[in-house]
C-alpha cells in the first residue's frame, strides 16, 4: 500500500510537526508528543485527552479553545505513556485541577490512571472519564468492557465548554461521564486497514463481504456478514445502538465519522439512510457531524454515534470552538 | 471494492439528501440538484459554483453564508447541465447578478456558458470566473489548457466575501479572477479511485509506483514514477508550483488536500514538508487547511494549492463562513 511518509517510524512526529505548522490555535511539545492549547485557562480546570496515532482528527485536532487542552499522542494504536500524560497534566494545571477523558481500552485505562497518581504526588488534582460507548459488546460482563469510540468527541466539546464557562472539576466529571454513559456507537469496517511499519492490510476482507461491529483499532468486528445496501445497513447499525439504550423520544447529536478511506460521498449517502431509520423511531437529530473524525487509518467503512442531549447540554455543544478539526464561532 | 451505497444510480441523490438531512444552514434542491444557501442575499451578487459529484466536500459543501449560494451537482465526473445552472441562477438572483465560478473543463466550461445566454435572456445579469490553477499542464497552448483544481475552493470563498460586504458583479469578477489566474495546484495519485458504476479501480497503479500531475476525475497523471519519501515528494511538488508562477517572498494561502482515501495523519505529515518546502523558498504560509476539501472518491493522495494573498484578500478569507465544509465565525 502506497504511503504518503518518510518512514513508518517518524510518522507519528512528522504529523505532529504539520499540526504545528498548519493550525496557530496549538503549538506541539514534540519531545512529550503533546498537542496543547494557546487558549487561556487561568483558573479554570484543564481537559487533556490521548490515546494512540491512526484515529486521526483524533486527538490532536481537537485541540483548541472550547475543547481540550491538550492531547498526548502514543505510537500507532498504542497508548501514550504515563509521563507523557503527566508532563501534559503539568503545562495545563492551573490549580483548577485537570480533568482526563479517556477510551476504554486497557492500555489506556493504565496509563491515565498511573498519570492520575503521578499528578496527585505533585499535588495536581484530577479527574478521569472513562468512555466505553460501543453497542455491540457482549463482552461487556467479562473482559474490559464496553470499547470507547466516538462518543469521546461528544465528551471532550461538552467538558471543553463546561471547563470554558468555569464549572468545577467534580461538576464538570459528572456531566461528562453522564454524557460519556448515555452514548452509543456502532462501527462497520468495508475494508481492513494498513499499518504504516506493516504496509500491508492487516486482515483479509473480500469484496462482497463486511465487518459488524468494529473497534477502531484495525482489527476485524465481531460478525463479518455479506455486504448490505445503505438501507439495509443503517436498520442493522441503529437497531443494535436502540436496542441497547433508550434513545426513543429524545433529542439526540448524530455522528457519522468515516474510518479513514471511504470517501464523503458515500457518508453523506449513508448519513441519508441513518438518519431516517433514526426519525423513524421517533429520535431527533438536533446536531450532526458527517466527516472524518474517529478514523482507523485507511480504513472504509463508518461508526455512527448517538448521544442524547439536554437543552444545556446543546448549548455546551453550541458553544465556541475553534481547533483544527471542529472550529465554529472563535 | 465495497462501497455503502444503495445503488451506483442513487447515490448522487442520496448523497444530496444526507446534506440536506445533515446541515441546517443548507437546502437541497432534490430535483434540479441543487444545493443552496438560506442566507440573506437581498440586494447582493449570488455566488454559484458546480461540477460532477465525487470531489466532495467540493461543491455542496461549501454553500453557506459567506461562501457560495448555490452549487449545481451532477453526476459522478460529470458537468452539471446548463438548465440545472439556470435554476440556480433564478433561485439566487435579487437582481445584482449572480457570478459563476467554474472549473476548467470543457463540460462545465460549456454548460456554464450556456447557462449564461439562458439566463440573460430571462434578464440575470450573469459573470464568470474560470479556474485554471494546474501547474504542470504542458497542454496549456494546444489543448483546454490548464485543469481547474483546489484554487476553486479559494475562489468561492473570497468571492463569497466580496458578495456579502457587497461588492458590484464586476468588482467581484475582478478579484475571483485574479485569485484564479494567481493560484497553483498540483496532485500526486498513490492510487486509482473506484467509480461507483465501475466498482473497480479506474486503472491499476502497482506499488511502489506513482502518479504525477493527477487532475481531479481519477485519471492517471501526467508520469509515472517510483514512490518518493515525503520529503522527496514535497520537494517534486513545490519545485513544480514554483516552476510556474512567481511566489517568493509573497503570503499565500496553502491548502494540502486528501483525494479521499488517505489519511490525515499521512496529510499532517506530508503538510510539515511541504511547509518546510515553501518556507525555505521565502514563501510564507499566511493561512492554511489540511484534510480532504477536493477529492476524487477514494483516491489515495495528495494535492497542494498554493494561492498568494494581500491583506484584502486575507480579510476576504477571515470573513465569516458557515458551510457544511468550511466554517468559522457564524
Amino acid at each position: 500500500m502506497n504511503k504518503l511518509l518518510n518512514s513508518a517510524t517518524t510518522l507519528v512526529t512528522d504529523s505532529l510537526r504539520g499540526i504545528d505548522a498548519a493550525y496557530p490555535q496549538v503549538k506541539v511539545d514534540a519531545e512529550n508528543r503533546i498537542v496543547f492549547s494557546l487558549a487561556k485557562r487561568q483558573g479554570r480546570v484543564g481537559v487533556i485527552s490521548g490515546g494512540g496515532s491512526g484515529h486521526e482528527p483524533m486527538h490532536g485536532g481537537f485541540v483548541g479553545p472550547g475543547m481540550l487542552d491538550a492531547a498526548c499522542i502514543g505510537e500507532v494504536f498504542t497508548s501514550p505513556t504515563p509521563d507523557q500524560i503527566l508532563s501534559a497534566a503539568l503545562k495545563i494545571n492551573t490549580g483548577a485541577g485537570v480533568l482526563f477523558v479517556v477510551k476504554n481500552y486497557t492500555g489506556d485505562v493504565l496509563s491515565f490512571e498511573m498519570a492520575a497518581e503521578l499528578a496527585k504526588s505533585q499535588g495536581i488534582q484530577t479527574a478521569t472519564v472513562v468512555v466505553g460507548d460501543e453497542a455491540t459488546s457482549q463482552a461487556a460482563s467479562t473482559g474490559p468492557g464496553r470499547r470507547g469510540m466516538g462518543s469521546t468527541l461528544i465528551v471532550d466539546k461538552i467538558a471543553g465548554a463546561a471547563a470554558a464557562r468555569g464549572l468545577s472539576l467534580e461538576e464538570i466529571r459528572i456531566i461528562a461521564q453522564d454524557v460519556a454513559d448515555s452514548g452509543r456507537s456502532m462501527g462497520v469496517g468495508l475494508s481492513s486497514c494498513s499499518l504504516p511499519a506493516l504496509g500491508r492490510p492487516t486482515f483479509e476482507l473480500p469484496d462482497g463481504q463486511m465487518e459488524l461491529g468494529v473497534g477502531i483499532h484495525g482489527e476485524p468486528g465481531r460478525h463479518r456478514v455479506p455486504l448490505q445496501s445503505a438501507i439495509e445497513l443503517s436498520e442493522t447499525i441503529v437497531r443494535s445502538i436502540t436496542a441497547d439504550a433508550a434513545f426513543e423520544g429524545q433529542h439526540v447529536i448524530a455522528m457519522l465519522s468515516g474510518l479513514g478511506g471511504t470517501p464523503l460521498m458515500e457518508l453523506y449517502s449513508m448519513f441519508a439512510e441513518l438518519h431516517d431509520r433514526l426519525t423513524e423511531r421517533n429520535i431527533y437529530v438536533a446536531r450532526s457531524l458527517v466527516g472524518n473524525y474517529m478514523t482507523s487509518l485507511d480504513m472504509a467503512g463508518c461508526s455512527l454515534t448517538v448521544v442524547p442531549v439536554t437543552a444545556e447540554l446543546l448549548e455546551f455543544w453550541d458553544a465556541p470552538v475553534n481547533t483544527p478539526a471542529l472550529r465554529w464561532k472563535d
